[in-house]
């Protein structure tokens, strides 16, 4: 069959170029209706876009941007090793963009990306973001964007995670099963949706295994720089001594809980038991081995990357409903037997 | 008293204002003897070259680079801390590239780099480096460069670094001190000054404190990514059972040590002394806890950002003959008790 291009198709569908091109790159200016017209009509006429039209009308950079945290974090320090496998094999070069956390330097790096710097962008958002304004307006720029990890519930886009919510839960149950009556969840954030549904899935864990359970104090919020959360850590532990177990939503949180036990001469896991989302490769070295929900980080910053380049080549990605998922894996160890 | 132009400073001097220009830029193109001449007189004669003499020439990106190998390595994420909070209070975006040792990525990112993209350039050379050329070509766009950490001797740039002869000397002497007889210094480069000052001071050491000292054996190269380092160093502990001390000259190195060590269920420090020049946030909740030989990462970094500023607004930063050195700090934990 002859291939079609871009303005046969728009006449057949009876809808513009533009509309098309958008749909293509799954624009949320588009109608998920129109989407499907146009992909069904463009696998049913053989047409496969050309990968570089858009690139005519700017001139390609041959990079990509990751606005992520931080990378004192093994989690996304593995991410961004995901991501560069990918765009070496492309031959595409990788900028990378720390937010630390403030929600203003997201803003000022995300519109860095609207001037040509960029011919993609992947991002984790900060604890901070709560508006998705800086985010529409690249996508109105038909840059494409990819979330992995820490996405925007609001914004529609191809999005690449891990199963939180089954994680959440699976760790509070450990913990139970282990005998601990008192458990605290450690999040950094009451809006990530990654902290939002493991906390989840611990409360509704907690909720079917122990009596009157009571939600008021089980998730304990840690925010602020490693001193900082260290002190928030500190407080909790002497403040309720009754506290037995801890799940820590995030890598860093673990290590300031252990530091915060050391010196609390706290004994893990005979006074504490702790499971933490966490990356670390010393997590079997550490004194004692630390159990943890272990994040496939590499293959989210790959599968995104991926992702990313489907659409930069102006191709379906074939995801458009759903985030991609790739699962978590519990590894007990010594922290919680 | 009134300010002069460069104008008039070149014809005082009897030289071209590009000159001028290259020597308070620290180019490597100018003798020293010419930039002490030139600073001598700016001083003299109270010129203050404007800031932005040379923005004008090209357009500001408002932007710098950061060429390093490694973010799953804490001493890079903290010294890129370092770097930011100097760029962030001076409004500048930081523009993080990852070469994973590979000299082929470094020579496109320093290119890359003379597009315009970036203000000026911070970089730690990879263990594959061997040629200044893609520096040189930089130099020679005036863009202002700073090394951190690694190093490349034959460039003439303003460099910060650490005490590494010195700390590479008194891990040797710690681990004599503590009864070890059969010590092995572990490296990633034969190239690297960071590595070969560091095992330098190792070798003297060794050879003041210990009877015909043989150097043939005690330095051990380990390369490759972390599971192949892990091989090396497993193939170390096995051909040579007598090894009962081990100085890492690099962080990986170390956690690679413990886990090899954990496989093999050789006991540190009981059969293995070990201290690492490493910042890792958990040396002391290791089993057992690890002497580090603790860089001043975040000061590199920051260090290093403010003598970027400081070339970038063409003015001395007041190093030309020797790098910058912050000392580290030796401490012992358990594993060289």
């Amino acid at each position: 069959m002859e291939k079609i291009n871009i303005r046969k198709l728009a006449s057949i569908l009876n809808i513009s170029v533009a509309t098309i091109s958008k749909a293509m790159r799954d624009s949320h200016e588009i109608s998920d209706a129109t989407k499907k017209r146009v992909w069904d009509a463009a696998r049913k006429y053989n047409y496969t876009p050309n990968p570089y039209a858009s690139s005519l009308r700017r001139k390609k950079s041959k990079t990509i941007a990751v606005i992520l945290p931080e990378v004192a974090d093994n989690f996304f320090s593995l991410a961004i090793n995901g991501i560069q496998a990918v765009a070496e094999a492309k031959g595409y070069h990788v900028l990378i963009y720390l937010t630390h956390e403030s929600f203003e330097l997201e803003r000022t790096f995300v519109e860095d990306c609207c001037s040509g710097r960029v011919d993609g962008l992947l991002i984790s958002i900060t604890s901070e973001t709560q508006t998705p304004d800086h985010i529409a307006k690249l996508q109105k720029e038909n840059i494409p964007i990819v979330f992995f990890d820490r996405e925007f519930e609001q914004i529609t886009a191809p999005k690449v995670v891990t199963n939180d919510y089954d994680c959440g839960y699976q760790s509070a149950k450990l913990l139970v099963q282990r005998g601990c009556k008192n458990i605290r969840f450690l999040s950094i954030s009451e809006s990530l949706p990654i902290c939002t549904k493991r906390a989840q899935g611990f409360l509704d864990a907690m909720a079917e295994t122990v009596k009157n359970f009571g939600e008021e104090e089980a998730i304990y919020y840690c925010n602020g720089n490693n001193e900082q959360t260290r002190d928030h850590i500190t407080k909790l532990l002497l403040s309720r001594p009754k506290v037995d177990g801890i799940v820590a939503s995030v890598e860093r949180l673990a290590i300031q809980v252990y530091l915060a036990c050391q010196e609390l001469k706290i004994k893990i896991p005979r006074n504490l038991r702790v499971i933490a989302f966490s990356t670390v490769e010393t997590a079997p070295i550490l004194n004692p081995s630390l159990s943890t929900v272990t994040q496939p980080a590499f293959d989210i910053g790959k599968s995104a990357a991926e992702i990313l380049f489907t659409l930069m080549a102006g191709k379906d990605y074939g995801y458009h409903k759903k985030p991609v998922m790739i699962p978590s894996q519990i590894i007990e160890r010594d922290s919680t037997k």
